[in-house]
């Protein structure tokens, strides 16, 4: 049986590697990194970098927490013993080209007093602009790292990033979507708690090529002020998104985490202008139109 | 006793009054208005103005909506007849110079089927830079206001929007506070109906002498690249406090209100550097050390 210093342990590892990985694709931005302790116990290493070449600002967050959950949720979980362990990696990217989506990414752990265990996670893209054939890459890519595991991971796990990563009172999905799964354990993966664990890592691993990838596609197009207005309008969504609905950020607000930690996802610049609408036939409208569920991209 | 169409009648006319002479305090930006209808019957008054000599976005909303309440609503009210009418003017404007205050205000009256009814309100300002003088104007101005109807006004909605207007995540108050209040009717205001009305109105008649003065005050000072990235901060706090805490806010988003009118309150643009920490000893670490609840500006 996997132990949970292990999940932990396999993690940091993934943090390094994604950092490394991120450092050498922008090429001039360095991660600067801070310890941080939560005061209930555990605590983490928040990793960010600023003013890349194409990296604008991008955080890649390990913790590993544990003590007593808060009463309300001790509550939901109908449970005595609330004492819980929960470690997780967290990445947010925004890029300053608008050509190059944004990327989110996540991969946790979670167990609370020796009965309850799950893992969760998922990794979504967030363009600024659509391209048709990113999408396709980006969900072929996901489908054939779900199918090592059990072949209905995929399509389930779309489905679930389609409805989460939604913006309701936009009736627009934040992005292209991608997966999300939660409270994956052998009864509901139908595969084993190694196999669920590898599946995880995978997840983990799959960050870096898939990025790479979107990154050197995108880099060198052209762009005009325009498109770098639609850029920081497209973000503004992302922080209501964030804010509004994001399950994790309200989890950290609401039980005194380490703010800027939790926070990092944000954008470095977003504008509201009023009424902000995209030209009638143009590449923005064509954008906004990508923006809803149910899109088959394999 | 006063009607709901003589309150709705009178709200407009502060909406005009306030729109022309903000038009007026500007000297260049005009308001556009877009006339809007709910689903659910009334509908609404949007006025917007951008990119002024000194107001950058600014919002003057007014709108006169009833119908039946949303069931969540309905049960927590614990009635059965559920047919409401609610009017209201609402005000956010984001300056473009960073010594020139950030303002907020509401009135707003509500009813439910001929049993329920009250008065609710409030103006609050955040500077980006704190100005002691202009935060002891601002104060001694609403205590004024409130003095001539109840000498508890003032104290009680101050201490409320000091509680009110709180950003618990940053542990930071949103700016030097102001008044507000909430279900004011004869029985917790201790004065008639009438007068409550006439309470509501010298609130919003309030707005433009209040604003106008600290315009003038700082529009001509001197600013830097430091102060505009520093105002950009605020604001990204401005819509933290917004998304996740406002209750007007949420109430709309929650309900399917107007998006662009609920959301015209954010900033034209807004920055979220990590851990922006203000220098020592500088005018930005004063500014955050005077955001906190129970300073006397009287």
């Amino acid at each position: 049986m996997i132990s949970k210093e292990q999940i932990a342990s396999e993690y940091q590892l993934i943090q390094n590697e994604i950092c490394a990985g991120l450092e050498m694709l922008d090429g001039k931005a360095k991660f600067s990194e801070e310890l941080w302790e939560r005061e209930g116990g555990g605590g983490g290493k928040t990793r960010v970098l600023e003013n890349g070449n194409v990296l604008e600002k991008g955080g890649v967050n390990f913790s590993a927490v544990h003590g007593q959950l808060p009463v309300l949720l001790k509550q939901s979980f109908k449970v005595n013993d609330n004492r819980f362990f929960a470690t997780g990696v967290s990445i947010v990217i925004h890029p300053n080209h608008p050509m190059v989506p944004i990327i989110h990414m996540n991969i946790r752990y979670f167990e609370m007093n020796e009965n309850i265990r799950w893992f969760g996670g998922g990794i979504d893209v967030t363009p600024h602009y659509v391209f048709e054939e990113d999408a396709r890459f980006f969900h072929q890519h996901l489908k054939a790292v779900c199918d090592d595991y059990n072949d209905q991971f995929y399509s389930k796990f779309k489905k679930w990033a389609d409805d989460y990563f939604f913006i309701k009172h936009r009736n627009e999905t934040r992005g292209i979507g991608g997966i999300f799964y939660d409270r994956l354990n052998p009864e509901s993966a139908e595969i084993s708690w190694e196999q669920i664990f590898e599946f995880s890592k995978a997840v983990g691993r799959s960050f870096i090529p898939i990025y790479s990838e979107l990154v050197s596609r995108n880099r060198n197009k052209q762009y005009d002020d325009l498109n770098k207005q639609w850029q920081y309008q497209r973000r503004s969504r992302y922080v209501e998104f964030n804010l509004v609905y994001d399950a994790g950020t309200k989890f950290g607000l609401e039980t005194n985490g380490r703010i800027e930690s939790i926070l990092m996802s944000l954008p470095p610049q977003a504008n509201w202008a009023y009424n902000f609408q995209p030209a009638e036939g143009s590449e923005e409208e064509r954008t906004v139109s990508l923006l809803q569920k149910g899109i088959d991209w394999v």
